[in-house]
């Protein structure tokens, strides 16, 4: 599988199969209704950043008595019908598995006539990315109780990290001007080298372009932490692309009538540069020099 | 879901999904060659007692280093070309994950403008059965150490735990005959309830007219066993089904033209008969007798 998706043209049908495991993951199953939605929101998300509406799911869960205890299954379907109602998804199948560990496998399927692949940037494109990066991560971080903020705070980044908002609206438009396109789910640097690994491309990236939240700029400024740290980790489930920059402004345009944000942060280049980028002061960075990089 | 697969008639779309979690659903990973050739056919087993033939599938496993090194990534590939080859199936997507429990998930999917749902048996429909069990429940009482028997046997019994035959050149046929289907993967009893289970019906099945192989009917001879206790456990992956008796004769041209087993072992009758098994003396038998019904 080259992409995020299998897509069998004759038949249109469009289909993404992912695993998700306590602890890699999501964090853990205290709270089953919110897991239930990043998860079932991070299958889906593989499928509206293709251009594709999302149509049915199927949700397999392998783990033990306390985690599908009555209580949890009463949340877990609460958060079924909820997402379904956002997304205009159907549950076609669902079934729980004994184990010691608890994973789930989700299955999203939709129909669609054609996909936007991955590997299809054309040179001098610029690279979009909806939203905002980096409050999933925060969140995260706030969760692994790896930092602390006030009650406010943080609950606004552990939403963020459970509740991805993700760019439904956009999934039919992005035909109009996108040449390539997938979600950030590992981070926006290895997504961004995935999105165009088998070209003969390079891309540069302005990280102060790269948007961030209020709260995360914020906290960024008065806790001293590096910009780069939050936007390189994953899970936010925004859309990365890239486009002819002729496209700008129906790329604004669309922005403006859906009320999302559509960010510019680079270019693609020719393959004789090396893929870079570059902070505040046009200084090239290392996003994976330690300590900006952190997987957990 | 009220059937073993999701069906879309406007897109002519069947799908199952299916987890097997490592000492539930096969016994161990020693022989992660077969385990893989298991649970695939485990999976479109699904579709062709259906009517259905398989055409694409997606294997998702989660499990330590160990479980997925080199040799074993190679061994398992191996599997999946020689079931892809062997049931025309094309591999849509696969991935691991990191995990402390070994677990697969595989989705099949197959195209088709009709399937044979559970629930539609009509009275008076004889019941039919296809090849022999027995065999996989056998094997895997070998391979648990509860039985021990001669290399011949032992290897006999293994496979047919590992390697279910299955029935695809009868996917299509099902349609001249069958008003009802299921496979066999909990246990002909089970099963049998669950074929009919929201139809005010009931069923007789005859125990010396469930097929077994010669294999089996040898040992039970030999070791004194119950034939009952082989026959009411799972994993057989042989297609049930009931139809009218007004097609019995081609179902025997059927089978004789394809070279299988299939065989009458019981009669739907009316829901104010409890539904029974008779013995070989026409002695009404409890299948749940302590004894007869060991499940792992």
């Amino acid at each position: 599988l080259n992409d995020d998706v299998f897509f069998d043209k004759s038949k249109k049908l469009v289909i993404s199969v992912d695993t998700f495991v306590e602890g890699i993951h999501f964090v853990n199953f205290k709270n089953p209704d919110l897991v239930i939605k990043k998860i079932i929101r991070s299958s889906i998300s593989d499928l509206i950043c293709k251009g594709v509406n999302p149509k049915y799911y199927f949700i397999s869960g392998s783990g033990n008595k306390k985690s599908f205890s009555k209580r949890n299954l009463n949340k877990i379907s609460k958060s079924l019908d909820d997402e379904q109602k956002k997304y205009k998804i159907k549950l076609c199948g669902g079934d729980t598995t004994k184990s010691k560990i608890l994973s789930f496998t989700i299955v999203s399927l939709g129909f669609a006539n054609k996909i936007i692949t991955r590997n299809n940037a054309k040179l001098h494109d610029d690279i979009y990315v909806t939203g905002n990066l980096g409050d999933s991560y925060m969140g995260l971080k706030v969760l692994q109780k790896k930092i602390s903020l006030n009650n406010r705070m943080k609950n606004y980044f552990e939403k963020k990290y459970y509740l991805p908002n993700l760019q439904l609206n956009l999934a039919n438009k992005l035909f109009n001007f996108a040449n390539t396109s997938m979600d950030i789910s590992d981070g926006l640097f290895d997504d961004m080298k995935k999105l165009i690994n088998k070209q003969k491309l390079s891309f540069r990236l302005y990280l102060n372009q790269i948007p961030i939240s209020k709260n995360l700029q914020n906290l960024i400024l008065v806790k001293k932490l590096k910009k780069i740290s939050f936007v390189s980790n994953g899970d936010d489930y925004q859309i990365l692309f890239t486009a002819s920059p002729s496209k700008l402004r129906i790329i604004n345009k669309t922005a403006k009538s859906l009320g999302i944000r559509i960010t510019k942060i680079g270019k693609i280049c020719n393959h004789s540069t090396k893929s870079q980028i570059f902070d505040e002061k046009l200084k090239k960075i290392d996003p994976y020099h330690q300590g900006y990089y952190h997987r957990f």
